[in-house]
């Protein structure tokens, strides 16, 4: 049974658009704000010092469905968990809803990488283990 | 035999993070941009009338591969081309590439909306007929 | 004696640019938090309902100062207190520190104006009780 | 007589809020446009290169005024002088118009720097010379 990592996000006025909703690549911004959080606080893995390290996560991959609009004050409750986990590369399921409705749900491909040259890197032991409690079977 | 919609974008300082290369959030500005240059400069849209008529497209979908990193100062090549024009809905295929690499390639489905309240309304006749020369068969 | 507004607010990837610190134009993106939350969390005005009844804040007027540059992971302690409080014009001083270091140090002037047309309305009395609070004599 | 660096920038659906004008900490990521541009265009220094080669302006104080909205669509010439060239520091003067009409007054203050680690460094006797043509008496 997969464990799944929650947390909220509150829509800022500087995420919405002239329409008052989010524009859409601040929805990412918000994933890679629910990536770092679980990194610190879930992983085990401060995402601070991990990037201070030299390594990082660029994404190789989206999908992004946005399902219904989030005005300015939406708390959006945001849901992580994993489709796969590779190697280096970490598929992220995220699931976001707010007033008790699907907002948006996306998949996320990340390559656990060394930044300086941008490369690959095997994800270490440690903290492949803490991941694979999130892989969803 | 399909029009294709070319520009190139730069990329800038404020694009890149701390592994100095686009943050991915920000190509999704960047096809915005494009966009919004198809509209006023191929379309015979001018894009920002159309936001102040209170019209606008909204996101519904995006799929993107990021196949090649792009420091500060890339000159991202543009294209743009429909894969599907619905009643509402535009399905645009992006693909981008600098210094002869493909570096990026996105499908983003929007939709003509009015915004106020937001709700899909169907691509009036002219502007139908305008996109039409960019479908790609 | 003025009532203080504090929040901390965390330095996240998407803030940081190639070198690595907050690319300055973000800091006044966690200033516009600052002031959304001391709305919501301390002037007992909600402010995403003041958003979506026509209301905002649009700054006519910043100065600040970038004392000590901050990294991904920095925690910045905000301050926030009031100068001047005018008919619509709010005079806000925010102090940010990290690390036991102040970091940043703004002015900021907003008008409360209503958006749509654009422009300034006195500050209703209720808020303006619960601002005067604030002001630092 | 100093010279005046000059480039226009079109106001993107993404530099706007709900309000439809431009968000006010999008002024100074344009202003750092314009500064990229001065550097790449007129001083005769690639801004991506100086980058690349572990150099940067952080910002050390800004003030800036708001003093005319821009709504999407709205085409803002923008014009750069010095105040003040120091050792390091570089003391920029932006004014933008649109419409005929002054919109945002701006005093910029950067240091050229390493990144790796942050200091200050003397700006180098070539750029200097290109930088002190646009020094306003």
């Amino acid at each position: 049974m997969a464990e799944v990592f929650r947390r909220d996000k509150r829509v800022r006025f500087h995420h919405c658009d002239p329409a008052g909703i989010v524009f859409y690549p601040h929805y990412f911004v918000l994933f890679h704000e629910l990536m770092e959080d679980w990194f610190t606080e879930a992983l085990g893995e401060d995402y601070a010092a991990f990037v201070r390290g030299g390594h990082g996560l660029p994404a190789v991959k989206v999908e992004c469905q946005f399902l219904a609009p989030n005005p300015v004050g939406d708390v959006i409750a945001f849901e992580l968990t994993l489709a796969r986990l590779g190697t280096s590369s970490i598929t992220m399921r995220i699931v976001g809803r707010a007033r008790g409705l699907e907002c948006v749900r996306a998949t996320v491909v990340a390559v656990h990488s060394s930044l300086n040259p941008l490369k690959s890197v095997a994800i270490p032991e440690r903290l492949r283990a803490a991941m694979e409690r999130f892989v969803k079977g």
